[in-house]
């Protein structure tokens, strides 16, 4: 059930690249992180192909069901860049020439440079909204929920802060981690407990294995600050009782 | 369309943790890698919460729409691990002690150590089929087409070579890459062409900047390696035409 406070959001991630498995997708952690700092929660993640009838049919499911959708990849010059051609396709807008993208490429290149290849960039839904690209001049665009944006993680970054003025988030997602050397079947049924007393707090556990330590990663995620730390203690008390070294916390 | 000798595959990715961005998650990269090499493509992505029935539907939607579903997480001992009896949910099955489960695992644990919480790791779905652990001993399984995996990567791909004799392939996908020091605006029309030329060869265009460098990667994806290398000696013919620098081919 939706709690009617959390402001929800889908990403869709446009690229044979990660699914191929060639390339490991980071625009998730990124724009996740992101988000959670303004108050907006992922609700889902979709990996899908340079496909324009997967990518249409994708976008009008989502972008119905949750409050914003963010894009990643398929902007740019080459044969394989489709979004802005499918998402016009999903709003049923003309793919047009964007006057005001088309001014900022023709200043962004030198004289003669701002080529068909490059033109492309600026063919978008009709009457899109712009997003500024601070890195390497080609905007991504909005239409309504939709926030599309490039797959090179480095440039996608650099846009978000662009981006604050259009998101209406709701409180900041806080998180706080408490990590042990221990195995997640010494704690499950006290951290259980604790779970089934807290349930507006979402309490995971995860293991981790590396750099030669083992040990479980206990991480407590909740808009309300007192609420965590009213976790946390329950958590350290049984911790304590069962003398399991904490490793870290932040 | 749907190409009648692809055998294509879902990967679901359950875990709150790759949604807060807190976890990048890798296992797509690692399932898909393998998948191609016997032949196997990846079809579409999802990451979806700690959620029952959103699991339950998401797999009960793809199981039916693809040859293969890979699940990644969620087969721990503790409250968050819900993927096993979701799994019995969506296919109306008992969820219950899978008796050959419980044998490895009380050969695994030292006597005493195969407590409660560890036990909860051989609850599945009634006559589920056993995926083994060689890495830590808690086995996944199998229903009909869905496998379930550990969401802790180095324990996941130790598991794999365990699926061999269950996932039957087609002709293994492969790839060439060829990198170049250039701007994809550069090579967009020719490349286009190739494309146009040569449906039956995926052809991507990723462009990078990283270590000092900027360029683009050509990537050619086909089960025929003579459709990849004609492909490729038009790609080089043009680069070649336009005194393009071959940074890597691999």
């Amino acid at each position: 059930m939706r709690d009617k406070k959390e402001i929800l959001a889908g990403i869709i991630i446009i690229g044979n690249e990660i699914l191929s498995g060639r390339t490991k997708d980071t625009n998730t952690s990124c724009l996740a992180l992101w988000l959670n700092s303004i108050g907006v929660k992922v609700k889902e993640v979709r990996v899908i192909p340079d496909d324009e009838e997967t990518i249409v049919n994708t976008v009008n499911k989502l972008r119905k069901e949750l409050d914003y959708i963010f894009t990643s990849g398929g902007i740019g010059p080459t044969h394989d860049d489709i979004t802005a051609q499918s998402i016009s396709k999903a709003f049923n807008l003309n793919y047009e020439i964007h006057p005001e993208g088309y001014k900022i490429l023709e200043a962004y290149y030198k004289p003669g440079e701002f080529n068909e290849g490059r033109q492309k960039m600026i063919w978008m839904p009709k009457n899109a909204k712009l997003i500024l690209n601070p890195t390497s001049g080609a905007p991504g665009f909005s239409v309504e929920n939709v926030f599309c944006l490039p797959g090179v993680p480095s440039i996608l970054k650099s846009m978000l802060g662009g981006l604050m003025n259009d998101i209406v988030g709701g409180e900041p997602i806080l998180s706080k981690t408490i990590s042990l050397k221990t195995v997640e079947s010494e704690i499950a049924s006290s951290l259980t407990k604790v779970q089934n007393e807290n349930k507006d707090v979402e309490i995971g556990s995860y293991p981790f294995f590396h750099a030669g330590k083992l040990g479980v990663s206990i991480v407590l995620r909740s808009s309300k600050k007192d609420r965590i730390e009213n976790c946390a203690s329950k958590i350290l008390s049984f911790v304590n009782e069962k003398k399991i070294q904490i490793v870290d916390r932040e």
